[in-house]
């Protein structure tokens, strides 16, 4: 099964760290730490293996991605003692990532987009192409009532003004070219009822949204705990102070609080309640990628005692992302190829902000993944 | 279902915090926050309620229940405003408090003890009678080859010398007078091949060990974490600043190691391996009933990137141990009176080094005792 | 040496808490922990006891000082035990607690403030009297060309408009009245042009600003560290979460920019440069006094390798704030005696945002103290 | 003025860090973060420059200097960018790293390291040699009448049983050849009344003990703070996990014992009494040189309110102690030019557990080494 991940905002830390991860796994220098489809109970020949994926993409930048990948080399998140078995590959995987293209309309953009990926999978002969949006997190849309209907949607994107937010026209172009589209940012994506209607209409699964990496993992393990053991929880506030491109656009207040509100909903999900405080992001420049967040637990226990509970994280953004584009590029081709259309709610796993009416407990979430790759066929043979 | 509930240890500050409690609740004065089965997903008229609970005990100490209370609200344990309202109450317990029975041989001691059981069963009228240690944690015992079978174990207990360990000791009193046993602690109890025999005999009902009140629960919720996100954990090392009597009795070296190897077990089986690090307890008298335990988490993602995590937990472990006391009178009482024999596994959920095979992620072990209560019988109706 | 103490915010958390554990120490109840000058060091004849000190102050609240008493000692801040020892205390003291006066100019105002210190002085037979701002936080004020010129201040007073800030109204009528005034909060207070000129006028000194209680606290012992061990500093970032009636009044946006801006200072003086990150104050309404912040520090080291610290504060802004209050009062009231005049630099200790150009090493400012404090005069014999 | 610094336990983290780092500086590559004499207040021209130190030493190991700074590399304690710069002049230095002698009485050890620094400097022409140990601490030494006396010391040093453990011995080569010595460890090194007389009679001065690069920095920055507030402190608890090969022989209960005693002397010093708790030492290899140590401090405020602080130090041991020194070489030879002789106690700043009565808080610490670099001579102009 011949399988394309291309990858929107493919010259960014994730996309390169993830393209950079599977060379090396595929050349046999490192091991494939982090990516869930590994472990020994996930395990299936269902799914393409992580050396068949073929990477291409979107950017608007324009930095080659070898030099990318020294800087991450220099700053400690891809080790740079396998840079340069990767060197070359990288340089083939240059000719597949094209600017993101400019054209006078939305509709326009759409087809530019969607030529660039017929272009991609003719030229990889590939069974599948899965489109992830890995680029910086957007500022909350404006409402347009063309969003709730694909028709009006058509017509409006024809339009000289923008009508859908960068990452659902990507999410549009997509579907039309007939990829399965995963939402890695807390951005829009394809949740709007008109790329719902679309994804249906071809037939095509979608997955998202925003990436569980870090602080919000931690919550989605430890309100559970809470839960589990009747503890009233008064107050969980966090704080995230972080670098990197994705900190200075989480800056912005719009993105921010967009993010915020994707990483508090597991609380509200998981607790039956909202307790107080609130989650502050924070961009320091000098902590790059490494991202260190900690939070403030107080809750309530027999008889009123209060009883508090503090956890700091420091986590690499790029390494602990780039595992699961892997593991989600794989799981939504397959997929794909198994007929299965519309929300992927079986990989709320992955998400801090997962589509659908699904458990918000890591161990469940897992539960149902495990379920889901069970059902795409067996584990032990040749698909 | 009248059920009673005899502690060993029954002076002590988790007992005391148990009994208050139980009679806060029954008068209204308080929700019973922290007990588990007071959750809406695991109420069930199957079981007694919390304020169908009738306390008696036995204890080396003679502190009057009242004085331990008062105690118990100068720091801050139980809440200083409803100790009047309990007042009376606690003094008709302290009829049902006896002195730890002292004899010449274990035999004379167990019968002792059964004499008391006998007794609180006959004077209250009682369906089921549960014991519960919750005393100080013994060192690991000796071993001694009547541990592996009832009859040699029944002829030795009436010999000159100890053959077991106090919690054993009281297990083996406990069965005989038809009562099931749950060993709160990591001491002994009936955790040995001759009173399971003895158990099975009776058919009567046991569990343990070692409540998971703190550090271990948190373990045992961020733990699979790391597991399900094939996230390779290095470095796990802990330590635990408590006072209280607990805390003096496990700052010796024995008891220490005893816990300590407890703590560690939810790391290996849920991980597969066992990381570096340890669990270390240290005695500080100043810190009383109120824990401080601190974990760092080194932990490897993809491409072999080193993170970490730290977290510190201040809990109050008569205050999180209280609720599980009477959640596991309840539950073992209804397990009796439902014909479960030998070890009760699906009670892992509430111990640190549960018995049997069983899952150590916190969740999992939830969806065992959901399961467990959901056999006792219908959810809505009066039993 | 009669000393009285007139509070602005006198039925607040940090006033009551002040006159409570005066009055406690005055009956022998309590040791004067916190209080800086019961150290055996600072200890002087020539500074009035904290028996001695005599209350009052205005306030816009009402609620009796017995009632926000009961209160604090509810919340833990206070003891309760010791609550039935000062009752009568602070019922005397309600007699000289007036509401903040209103009228039609701030020069009227500012005369019924003047008259009211008159009256305290006069009733009490007081040598000094010594005003002492411990209200909340105002947002900074904007500037007005009276503000440097004492005659043009005056002027701009009768008119209609509103030319100071509540806090350096109060200072203003407090100098007039011939009362040395002290800022505890970061407000305004008497850091005016126009103000010192007053105070100079009248031969008073003046003291300020804002109480270094917790978090910038441990900023000035910290960041000496790593300025004397010339590593480099690259990160300090923290966040203060903090409920109670500072808190909210912190959460305006404008006030907390003033906090915020007062907190970093201590990084800026010491380390010679300012580092990477800010101090975000979060208002959460369960914490109450109890206050807990969070700092990350990142810094390198010799060849550049990156190293880090954190730490978490857990304190009590009322119970570390009373003693500094009481502290100032009697360094004020003893520095007015003495001839000092001016801004009172000598105190940098107690200020987060101190007056001059002042040593921001925690140690530095000790000893400044000290040998201040043996200016005054004779440490072992009476006065 | 051309200073030699003869290093045992050459081949150590500790000494190639401090090698590989005065390289960097000396070809201008690196800046001399951590170096305290290079702060503007404290440089002075009447010490030796980074750059003129000539390094030698003793160690049991063979492993090249160069492999031992590839490691170091590899580990991130040094920049692997910089390797290939100094790898010249580190295989220079090799040539002045000797095995450590073994001889059949203690006697002949001693000449036998004089000779090889006789050796050294007469090959360098050096002005000064200044001995620092470096190597792995000791467990403390059995006692022996022959330490109090010096003539009584050479005679037993002539017989066949060991008389003082190998710093000690160190100590005394390096005193009987003129050269000044540092104790870096916490191992005895000088610290015997019969080394004491040598070092008179032969006017040296020595310097100890145990370089404060970690944990212990902080108490002595931390604790000031607390006693300067008059705020009392329950319970100090810490724990220090570290790998790396003083981990290793720290993990040996007694030089564990040794080590922890040093780092509570602070508390006790600065505070005038000994709060509860412990400092544990934990080796976890994983962790290498990256020292994580987390403290907890419990303290009582006014009215005996209840605060907690915690910090953890996530520390680089050799990247903090290689300048101290670099530091510590200068000052001494210095010190030695100067004609001091005996403790230097002026040094108290650089060590855990210092020399003499000296303070303990950092800050004071700091301007008791100002004023001795002032003692020194001119600041300004070549010596």
């Amino acid at each position: 099964m011949r399988t394309g991940v291309w990858l929107i905002g493919a010259r960014g830390s994730v996309a390169v760290t993830s393209m950079f991860g599977a060379l090396a796994v595929r050349a046999g220098l490192a091991e494939p730490i982090g990516c869930v489809l590994e472990s020994p109970e996930l395990h299936s020949d269902a799914l393409p293996g992580i050396g068949e994926l073929v990477f291409g993409g979107h950017d608007i930048s324009s930095i080659p991605l070898g030099k990318k990948a020294a800087a991450l080399a220099e700053a400690g998140i891809v080790p740079a003692r396998l840079a340069p078995a990767v060197r070359d590959a990288l340089l083939e995987i240059e000719q597949d990532v094209r600017p993101l293209p400019l054209r006078d309309t939305q509709a326009e953009v759409a087809d530019a987009i969607g030529a660039d990926l017929d272009d991609f999978r003719r030229r990889h002969q590939l069974d599948h192409v899965v489109v992830i949006n890995v680029s910086n997190t957007e500022p909350a849309p404006r409402p347009h009532p063309a969003h709730a209907d694909l028709d009006a949607l058509r017509a409006a994107l024809a339009g000289p003004e923008p009508v859908l937010p960068p990452s659902a026209l990507a999410a549009y172009a997509a579907l039309r070219a007939g990829c399965p589209y995963v939402e890695f940012t807390p951005s829009t994506g394809a949740r709007l009822p008109a790329l719902d209607a679309l994804a249906r209409s071809k037939r095509l699964p979608y997955a998202g949204h925003d990436g569980k990496t870090g602080e919000t993992l931690v919550k989605s393990a430890l309100a559970p705990m809470f839960a589990l053991r009747n503890l009233k929880v008064r107050t969980w506030s966090g704080v995230n102070l972080l670098g990197g491109g994705d900190g200075a656009s989480l800056a912005e207040p719009d993105a921010n609080a967009a993010k915020s509100a994707s990483k508090q909903r597991v609380l509200t999900e998981t607790l039956g309640y909202a307790p107080q405080g609130d989650t502050r992001i924070d961009y320091v420049e000098d902590l790059d990628d490494f991202k260190t967040a900690w939070d403030l637990i107080s809750f309530e226990g027999f008889l009123g005692t209060r009883m508090r509970m503090e956890f700091t994280w420091h986590g690499c953004d790029s390494a602990l992302a780039a595992p699961l584009v892997l593991d989600l590029a794989r799981l939504t081709a397959a997929a794909h190829r198994a007929g299965r259309t519309g929300p992927l709610t079986e990989l709320a796993f992955f998400f801090k902000d997962p589509l659908g009416d699904v458990p918000h407990a890591l161990v469940e979430q897992w539960q149902v993944l495990r379920a889901a790759v069970d059902a795409l066929g067996p584990r032990g043979t040749a698909p």
